[in-house]
C-alpha cells in the first residue's frame, strides 16, 4: 500500500522585519500543519538574501547563487502560502522582488495553487492581496478564493506578541481553515 | 522683476538594467526640457544603491545613508516623473522599494504632481501604471490623467537603440506632451 | 465687490435602495455644506431613471431624454461627490452605468475634482473606491487623495438609522473633512 | 458504458449593442464547440432584460421574474465564458449588473471555472479583465490564467464584420485555445 504523497507548501513572507507578524503567521502555519493537517507540510523560504531583480545579473540561463537556490525551492514546492503586510496599498518590495526572480524563464511559479494571508494596518491588507492576485495571473498561480483572511494587525484584541508570534486563537483557527482550503484546492487541481 | 521659479522634476526609473528603455525615456525627458520646456528641469534620481525596505534599518527618524540621500532628493523636487517597465503585471521591485522608503514618516512624496510613462511588453504597461496610481493615493501623489503614454517596447517600429536611447520621433513628441501636461498640472496645483 | 462664485458639487449615489446608507451620506453632505462650508453647495443627482448604457440608443450626438438631463447636470457641476456601497468588490452597476453614460462624447466628467466616500460591508469599500479611481483616469476626474473615508456600515456603533440617515457624529465630522478637502482641491485646480 | 457528461458553458456578453463584437465572439465560441471540442457546449445567456440591481426588488428569497430565469441558467451551467468590451477602464454596467444579481444569496456563480475574452479599444481590454477577476474572488469564480485573449478591436487587420461576426481566422484559433483551456481547467476542478 502506497502512502499518499505529502503536499509541500513553500511559504514566503513579505516583510524583512525580525519581529514580523506575517512571519509569525507562517510559523503558526507550520505548527498547524504538523499538528492537525495530515498530508501537508509548510516550509519557510527566506527571501532576504536575494539581490534586486535585474536581468543584467543573468548569464544565459544562469542566475546568481542565491537566486538559483530560491528558484529551486519554489520549483520543488507543490503550492504556495504568501503572508504579507501591505506597503503603500500594494506589495512590499522584497516580496515583489521574489516574485520577479521566480518569473524569469522558466517561470518556477507556474500552474500551482496558492493562498494569501495578510496582517496589516488599515483594512487588513485588502489591497495587497488583489495586487498579488493580478501578478498571479501572469505567473499562472491558482489562488484559492475562500476563505479570505485579512488581519487588522493594530486593532484590539492583540494578535501577536512583541516577537511577532501569533497569540490569538480565533485568528489561528482562521489560518487553519485557509490551509485546509489550500489543501483541498491543490488536491482538486491535481499534479 | 523676479524670474518665475523653475519646476524641478525628480525622475525615477523602474528598471536597473544598464540599457533600460525607461532610463532612455528619462534621458530624453531631460533633453526635451532643456531644449523646449521653459521653467522645468528633470533630474534622474538613481535608486540602485538603496537597501531593501526594512523598518529594522531605521534608527528613530534616521535612515541608512543611501536612503537619506534619496529622500532628500525626493523632498526637494516639485514633482515626479516615473518611467517603468511592467514586471509580472505590476511594479518592478526596485521602484516599489524606492516608493516604500520615501513613504516612511515623514512621507517625502506628499502632495506633489506626477506623471507615469512606461515602455513595456504586452500592453505597453497598462497594468503597472494603475498599480502605481493606487500606491499614489496612499503617498498623496497627484497624477496627471492625460495624456497617457504606453510604449509597446517590442513591437515595430523600433523605438530604442541597443543602449536604450529613444530613437523614435513620434514617441519623443508624445513624451513632450506628457511633460507639458505635468508642467501645467503642477502649476495648477501650486506650491 | 463681486462675490466669489459658489462651487457646485453634483453628488451621485451608487445604490438604488430607498433606505440607502450612501444616499444618507449625501443628504448629510448637503446639510453640512449649508451649515458650515461657505462657498460650496451639494446637489443630489438621481440616476435611477437612466436606461442601461447602449450606444445603439444614441442618435448622432443625441441621447435619450433621461440621459440628456443627467449629462446636463454633470456638465454644469464644478466637481463631484460619489457615495457608494461596494458590490462584489467593485462598483455597483447603477453607478457604473451613470459613469458610462457621462463618458460618451463629449465626456461631461472631464477635468473636474471629485471625492469618494463609501458605506459598505467588509472593508468599508476599499475596493470599490480604487476601481472608481481607475475609471476616473479615463474620465479625467481628479480625485482628492486625503482624507479617505471607509465606513464599516455593519459594525458597531450604529451609524445609520433604518431610513439610511447618518446618525453618527464622528462619521459626520469625517465627512465634513472630506468636503473641506474637496473644496480646497477644486480651488487649487481652478476653473 | 456511460457517456461522459457534457460541460455546459453559460456565455455572458458585456455589451448590449446589436452588432456587438463580443457577442460575435460568443457566437463563434458556440460554433467552435459544436465543430471541434467534444464534451463542451456553449449557451448564450441574454442579460438585456434584467432590471437594475436593487435589493428593494427582492421579496424574501424571491427575485423579479427575469432575474429568476437568469439565475437559473447560471446555476445550471458548469462554467462560464465572459466576453466583454471595456467601458472606461472597467466592466460595462450591464455585465456588472448581471454579476451583481447572480451574487445575491444564494450566490449562483460559486465554485465554477470561467474564462474571459475581450474585444476592446485601447489595450484590448486588459483593464476590464482584471476588474472582472477581482469581482470573481468574491463570487468564488475560478478563472483560467492562460492563455489570455485581448483583441484590439479597432486596429487592423479587420476582425469583425459590420454585424459583429468574427471573420479573422487567427483570432478564432486563439478563441479555440481559450475554450480548450477552460475545458481542461473545469475538468481538473471537477464537479
Amino acid at each position: 500500500m502506497e502512502a499518499k504523497p505529502v503536499i509541500k507548501v513553500a511559504a514566503v513572507c513579505g516583510s524583512l522585519r525580525k519581529a514580523s507578524f506575517n512571519r509569525g503567521l507562517i510559523l503558526s502555519a507550520i505548527e498547524i500543519c504538523n499538528e492537525s493537517i495530515r498530508g501537508m507540510e509548510v516550509e519557510f523560504v527566506d527571501i532576504s538574501g536575494l539581490p534586486f531583480i535585474n536581468p543584467d545579473l543573468e548569464n544565459g540561463s544562469e542566475f546568481p547563487e542565491a537566486v538559483e537556490e530560491f528558484r529551486r525551492k519554489i520549483l520543488e514546492a507543490d503550492c504556495f502560502l504568501f503572508a504579507s503586510p501591505e506597503y503603500n496599498y500594494s506589495i512590499p518590495a522584497p516580496l515583489k522582488n521574489a516574485l520577479d526572480w521566480g518569473s524569469r524563464p522558466p517561470n518556477v511559479w507556474a500552474d500551482k495553487a496558492a493562498a494569501i494571508v495578510s496582517a496589516a494596518g488599515g483594512s487588513g491588507g485588502s489591497r495587497v492581496q488583489f495586487h498579488l492576485r493580478q501578478v498571479g495571473v501572469f505567473l499562472n498561480i491558482h489562488f484559492i478564493n475562500k476563505p479570505e483572511l485579512y488581519i487588522f494587525a493594530h486593532k484590539p484584541p492583540k494578535k501577536f506578541d512583541s516577537d511577532g508570534n501569533l497569540i490569538h486563537d480565533e485568528t489561528r483557527e482562521y489560518l487553519k481553515k485557509i490551509l485546509e482550503s489550500l489543501h483541498s484546492f491543490a488536491g482538486r487541481l491535481g499534479p
